[in-house]
């Protein structure tokens, strides 16, 4: 069943593969047109999933993450509607050059393929994913989490059909029905008509790709981000930082979830910062020394140090030096957005050689760590691998290359 | 044990990856000058896995292989020479921008991390990817065949000693001296101490990476590589190509494994190409219409058209348009470089954009896919994979990027 699937997926992929700009953007005006006429059928699937969701007891967050309402679908139209103002991010000639020989070596962006999209239970992920794998030229395999199922079956007939009523092959976009963990840990395996595979969801689920997928996978999302103040920071400035970086979304992952503090200054700044923090209530887990200056914080245990908590809650670990700050982050990293607040150069430049990260700040939040921030104009997960992409995946991340060649008879 | 090396691999990389280009350089001077100094204790370690290899009968070309001799010594260490000649791929900045709200963000390039690289027989590869990977900042872990492992103690013992008196950490280049299956398959779970397997190798190797390894894989190296003669081919270029992709070197991935002829020409190209080939004794497997061209050639079956011979043998399938051969390609290609040879403007062009391969060929030998053709100065293997590099790996393909963002108190 996935495996035919997989199949009529490669074969549009040969179609869309050569699509012109052009096609594909009629192809993403006609979804977004046709999510705008259906929002009503949408939101009458969307009911099914969010009725069975109460019956289980699902958490208000979780239902509001599930909840899809008219203004939400046009939101989701509109970012599809976007999408088609980005340039094409195929076809592009990267770089090239005569050889001695002649030869005429061009590099060229290409479409990935097929890509393979786990996701849990936010349907909105289902035509984000779709609209951008289709901008770049790649057939979209999603499988989706069983919560959503009645909105992301409802979503994907309407993506098909409009793709298909455009003039490209509406299996660019297919869903993956069964929503047991079989069907993942087969899609994991498609190696042969799965190039990639991106996981978007909780630390559980991009584990489980990692450590079971055969096709490649490009590995999102988890982020233990660190603030470091250092001694020569601009106090106010850090307090204003951290409080931003942990309290403006605390579920997310370019969130704040650890600080790390310079001895000498620490005794002035931690009350600043906890005064911020105390706003959002947010529960600290300090180290011996933490809990000295601040009398009252819990204590953190190792387990604190490498914890994404994503909620109002943070560590607190004080050093001796920034050799020490950045020995504790390197330790304790995933890799995704770590920052330092200081007015010292030297400082600086330190923390943004040594520190290996995907995102590495001075003196700014965490939280730009973003495909919009940093002008991708779309996103697509932010990736703590070093592989192929690191830190926001936009539309170029989501093309490979190929090199063509001309010449005039040249043997070896 | 394994963890142990990785443990060591990983803090030397905190020191090797900011390394300058200089000391990085420096180091692999003095790798040249110590594998020349040291020809004669090589050559003896060398000699014993000769004599191993002798007794289990391993073939003549195989011990060719693993054979270290004066000049070879002296060419690998040449080789290490000319990669300090390569810029540096690390520290560039790729792109950057100031943002609208003053950020300024910077994409540069840095060094993967600790690479592993699983290979066979062949000590040349000991040194050649120690010596890659060390010019890009990476710390390598090599994990050779039990052929070679007399050879590859001490090619990783002079490195280590030569990479210390330079003054960068010896650990950068580890060897894991258990050759059992066992040791391989550790490797390829080492998540959170290798950042990248790469497997040099044949198609079981690099299949059991791809099928077991739970750390992101570049996969290297199968060629079923494709020459299509078009109805408006120049027919001696075709021959010439034929001959040159197919013997020049046919243990190599990048040689011809198959033909795809335009029915119109066949009749009068087939005797061609055989008079050519016939001349290094290539066994042809021809499907029925080939025979009745060329009586006598060997029937063609499916796992003909799939196979990568690497010897003088060599399948042909006749097609009736372009359209049919790029079908047939796109069915029994492994990705790795595919040719067209012809006159007609149109099918180049459709084969270039239709053809989804690392390199696809208008009038040349497939032959040419390989970093020192391409201008690359050196490589480390070719990717039949999307993700990350496709085509002859690079340099540059050794690096990562990381965004380092400066702001003066951004929040969001």
């Amino acid at each position: 069943m996935l495996t035919e699937l997989g199949k009529r997926a490669k074969s549009a992929q040969r179609k869309l593969m050569t699509a012109s700009s052009g096609e594909k953007d009629k192809a993403l005006l006609a979804i977004a047109d046709a999510l705008e006429a259906k929002t009503a059928y949408i939101i009458a699937a969307n009911e099914i999933d969010i009725a069975a969701a109460k019956e289980k007891g699902m958490s208000p967050s979780m239902i509001d993450r599930l909840s899809l309402s008219e203004t939400r679908i046009l939101a989701i139209a509109d970012s599809v509607r976007q999408i088609t103002k980005l340039s094409d991010p195929c076809g592009r000639i990267l770089s090239g050059e005569k050889r001695p020989n002649g030869l005429v070596i061009e590099k060229v962006s290409v479409p990935l393929g097929v890509i393979a999209v786990i996701f849990e239970a936010r349907p909105n992920v289902t035509v984000d994913a779709a609209a951008l794998c289709l901008k770049a030229g790649n057939c979209v395999i999603l499988r989706g989490g069983k919560e959503a199922i009645h909105s992301n079956q409802k979503l994907a007939e309407i993506m098909r059909e409009a793709v298909s009523r455009s003039g490209l092959p509406g299996d660019c976009i297919q869903l993956v029905e069964d929503t047991s963990r079989a069907s993942a840990e087969a899609l994991m395996k498609m190696n042969g008509y799965v190039d990639v595979l991106i996981p978007r969801g909780g630390a559980g689920l991009i584990r489980s790709c990692v450590e079971n997928a055969s096709v490649p996978v490009i590995e999102t999302g988890t982020g233990n981000c660190h603030i470091y103040v250092d001694k020569d920071a601009d106090l106010t400035m850090a307090a204003d930082i951290i409080f931003n970086a942990k309290t403006s979304r605390p579920s997310v992952c370019n969130a704040c979830e650890s600080l790390v503090i310079h001895r000498s200054i620490a005794k002035e700044v931690l009350p600043l910062i906890k005064a911020r923090l105390d706003e959002k209530s947010v529960v600290i887990h300090g180290d011996e020394e933490t809990a000295a200056i601040l009398p009252g914080v819990l204590p953190a245990t190792e387990e604190d140090y490498g914890k994404e908590y994503l909620d109002y809650e943070i560590s607190v670990k004080i050093v001796g030096d920034i050799d020490e700050a950045i020995e504790h982050i390197m330790k304790y990293t995933s890799g995704h957005s770590e920052c330092i607040v200081t007015e010292n150069y030297s400082a600086q430049r330190q923390f943004t050689d040594e520190v290996d990260a995907a995102a590495v700040y001075v003196n700014a939040s965490t939280r730009f760590t973003d495909g919009g921030e940093f002008g991708f104009g779309a996103e697509i997960g932010i990736s703590t691998q070093k592989l192929h992409a690191r830190g926001p995946l936009g539309l170029p991340e989501l093309t490979t290359v190929k090199y063509v060649i001309h010449g005039d008879g040249q043997i070896r």
